[in-house]
């Protein structure tokens, strides 16, 4: 029977509303096993969208979906939402895979109210939808699904606290895991076992503290229970807080076995769980996550008060759970809570701990505050390594990681590294976590891990201090003396600028090269001789609008030096192609060469 | 009795610990005599000041600071710390007034750990305090005072969330003086209620369900008791929450009957309440506020769907208790959750409401990741309007105004407009609540309110569109037509610009006066006559990195203008003088007018 429920018939949620209940579960069964397929076929986020099939059915079953809103959180939870929404196809025809982003978008579907990545807002978003309905006198359910380890996050607390007083139909789904993407961290967890304990009745109740009405639904993968609390609440007068207690990974033994392992996964054998790896046998293959790793480790052992902070996502920094119980004490999980992660880290600084903070760039934003004041403010000697800061990271709209840059670089008294390769990125967090006196951010180059002998390393990283290199024109070609160049590579970009150097010295030109080392300030005696220079490139691995370019021009702005400054536009991009955004942008070395031969004729 | 304490004997906690507990009670009159006379002569936080005199007397009695760390949120309720730990003059004797700022500050006193005026962090920088201790095996205790209103910002969660968790001593005293800055809004408060109205034995208990033990102080304003519930919690060995229920304003009549007026006040007289004001009779004293409060207040005539939004800080827009009554449904405070306020404005402007948040420009910070994903990304069509963002704003150090500008415009898809004067703040506000196409911010101009009906408005601000005015040079000097000269002169700035092109038309330059209207994107036809020019300044109400300026010099780097970028430099400043700042960076009409003729000259 199962076999013969014919998915393609599901073109929107009307489609299920004409089905018996009864036939919902082999729905979620025949949903499954195309869903099994693309996430073993192609990686995406398995355990959470495999717990919450059953509610999203029961969501879309029960609710007049798009009349009625939902607002997902986590939105990576969505893949089955979009199945029903008139994009079944992305997920059952393997060349429609990439039809679809991960995370709900507005630009896909009506039912995608907004585009959100960046976790713990869908309360707060829902909010300002359910009292523009009291505004306009409406009556459609507004509905926020918040969970997925989400909940820590403080914005999710400042959307449940503001919409406990709407006094109007405000429905929160807490889908309740027992699972951020590592384990759940925190005090309001141990509220939610105990609910989860006593069959939602212990008199310890966050939500009914908080003032909302409460349900709980102790099987939240069974469709009968789920639509049977769905429709008690729906239509309800006031706020109400529906808990449900689903299984990650549901339905896939390797990944309820192993949640965290499965929370996001590349492609894997859907039996073993193995992943389909590409990398050749005898090949290092250690990203900058197994490098900070390896580095913090060993701070770790040499500063028994180093401890290395991670907001949620252990992963990105390279601690699994090994590595994890090899710390101990030294080794902190705040959960989903960057606000957190950098205030903390300056209470430990300030109680002489040596703190570091491994974010990856598209987060870190959410704790620009923290890092404006209770970091650099109070100058507490906390180091945060940034990663993906780079064009050559993460790609979807919602987690793009080069607007850090100007963000950080532009806070007084924030020493922003931008090491160029892995010596140098080890030796600047060493430095970083020895020292005592200045708060550091250290932003991992992009792309694949690079390793450079070359680059000179410092004892002391807290001045403005440039690498300068004089590249001579290449023996054996006419040199060109006319024209004085100076190419700026900042991070990542250095070595392209070095390619791009190596090219001109074919062509007779000699250059300066010089790698900044920091993006914060300027290194004055070197702005000083680039004043007699005819011209000045900079290239960026970020947006140019704000960033360290800029300041090279405005420094220059009265000199006759010709200044261009190479990076990204200032826009949102989507699931963009990196050597095509490079091209674009006139960021390879052929296009830096010929941007500086261009200006060298005129 | 009273009137023989002798406060010059106070010179550190270790000297009320030698009193008599019955002495303290005389010791807590003796210190609200001279504070009252400093509130009300000087002005400044008087509310949260005298409702926590005799917890913070209790405070320093039972514990054992400086060994003892106390961590206070909202720092602008210390002065009766500052008076207990050696800093009684700044409050007994008028010549010191200005010897202390209005918040904690390390540089002022070791008994003061961090800077912190943006109030909800205690918890979490008092959590990595605990941590630091554990991991060195210390045995102090780590108290944080949180409270008026703080509690409901989203790092005090995520500082609650994780101190849970810690398994060590760790105190978290809560204020609860049933107010926030205006009335308390939100769910919590009314667990809060509860709790006070049983005596905080009801079983609905936040901090509980949050995993922390509870003790609760019903007369918050009485010594003998705070005593008890400190001496209990001392040296205690897991997170526990101590709720006091004190007096905002106790001590002072008219402070206690009018909370939200007397949270601060300027100088007032003690017996009315009354304000000592300056403004002469017949002179328009409107602030930007209360024009802010006009317009909006017609837009809400005019569009029974636009809503006025503030977190926490209604005065800072003009809404009184009056005008908040008269809005109804149409004014939100979602208290101290900035967060919440930008995130609810994205929901509320899908749902096709016309939200206008206004919010200080220190605090916007708060809510970065807020504009740049739910509000930017999202392209939602809401209004938010940036008070104090200048130079000429708030000067605490934990409040300047002075770095929104490059932090916002560098935002992709967030138009941000920087009105000139009155009237074309007013048409912009207009403009932008009627659109519904892009999210706006606007900047209110710094300084006192300027009119200017000269300045040309526009029908539509969605594209850049400068204004360009050519000044020629003054009749009957002998005009200099080998230079031409560009000033831009950003929002505030833009009048000062005009003043120094009056000044060197005095002396024969004819010039261009540009007021670019928008601080994200530069007029592409204005910039491209520009590159014919020899000189171009840019003026900005902000630091200079990553300001309009810099973007301006970006785009003139190949041509051979001479560009100079004004502005601040990127420094914390504390309680500067505007005007002195002003001088040394350069930015007074006659300082512009020199860097021009000194360029000119070359």
């Amino acid at each position: 029977m199962n076999n013969d429920f014919d998915l393609s018939q599901v073109k929107s949620p009307a489609d299920i509303r004409q089905l018996d209940e009864s036939q919902l579960k082999q729905l979620a069964a025949a949903m499954r096993r195309p869903l099994l397929d693309k996430l073993s076929a192609h990686g995406g986020h398995v355990g959470p969208n495999l717990g919450m099939m059953e509610a999203i059915i029961a969501l879309h079953y029960v609710f007049d979906t798009p009349e009625d809103k939902i607002v997902f959180d986590v939105s990576h939870q969505t893949y089955p939402h979009k199945m029903l929404t008139g994009r079944m196809e992305a997920f059952t025809d393997p060349a429609h895979y990439d039809d679809v982003t991960g995370y709900t978008s507005p630009r896909e579907s009506e039912y995608d109210l907004f585009s959100l990545g960046h976790t713990s807002s869908a309360v707060a978003l829902a909010s300002g939808l359910a009292k523009a309905r009291d505004l306009r006198g409406g009556k459609e359910n507004v509905v926020a699904v918040i969970g997925d380890g989400s909940l820590s996050g403080g914005v999710a607390f400042e959307g449940l606290d503001y919409g406990a007083t709407l006094g109007t139909n405000f429905i929160v789904v807490v889908n309740d895991n027992d699972m951020s993407i590592a384990e759940n961290h925190g005090g309001i967890y141990s509220d939610l076992r105990l609910l989860r304990n006593t069959n939602g009745t212990a008199d310890n109740n966050l939500f009914r503290a908080m003032g909302y009405a409460y349900r709980y639904v102790h099987y939240g993968n069974d469709i009968p229970s789920l639509i049977r609390a769905f429709r008690e609440v729906k239509g309800i007068g006031y706020p109400v807080v529906v808990h449900i207690n689903t299984m990650k990974g549901m339905g896939l033994p390797v990944a309820e076995a192993h949640k965290e392992q499965f929370h996001f996964s590349a492609p894997f054998d859907l039996k073993t769980g193995a992943l389909l790896s590409n990398t050749p046998a005898g090949v290092d293959d250690r990203d900058y996550s197994d490098i900070f790793a390896d580095t913090m480790t060993e701070l770790m052992h040499r500063y028994p008060e180093a401890v290395a902070i991670t907001a949620g996502t252990p992963g990105v920094i390279g601690f699994g759970p090994e590595r994890r119980r090899a710390a101990g004490k030294q080794f902190i999980d705040v959960g989903i809570a960057e606000q957190q992660a950098v205030a903390m880290a300056s209470g430990l600084a300030k109680g002489c701990a040596r703190p570091v903070v491994g974010l990856a760039s598209t987060f870190l934003q959410r704790a620009y505050d923290q890092f404006s004041q209770d970091i650099a403010l109070n100058r507490q000697p906390a180091t945060f390594v940034v990663f993906y800061g780079s064009m050559f990271g993460l790609n979807d709209e919602t987690h793009l990681g080069f607007f850090d840059l100007g963000l950080l670089s532009n806070i007084p008294d924030l020493q922003v590294l931008v090491p160029t390769c892995r010596e140098e990125f080890e030796r600047m967090m060493t430095w970083s976590v020895e020292q005592r006196s200045i708060p550091v951010v250290i932003r991992v180059p992009g792309g694949n891990v690079l390793s450079d002998p070359s680059v000179t390393l410092l004892d002391d990283y807290t001045k403005p201090a440039n690498e300068v290199v004089e590249i001579a024109a290449k023996e054996g070609i006419e040199a060109r003396s006319d024209v004085k160049v100076a190419l700026i590579g900042v991070g990542t970009f250095y070595h392209i600028m070095r390619d791009a150097a190596n090219l001109l010295a074919a062509d007779g030109l000699s250059m300066t090269l010089i790698n900044p080392r920091t993006a914060t300030r300027l290194d004055e005696d070197v702005i000083k001789n680039l004043r007699d220079y005819d011209i000045v490139i900079t290239a960026e691995d970020g947006i140019v609008d704000g960033g360290y370019g800029q300041k090279v021009a405005s420094a220059l702005g009265t000199s006759s030096a010709k200044v261009v400054n190479l990076g990204l536009p200032r826009e949102f991009k989507n699931r963009y192609r990196a050597s095509e955004l490079q091209q674009q942008c006139g960021l390879t070395p052929s296009q830096i060469a010929a941007t500086v031969l261009n200006l060298a004729a005129k």
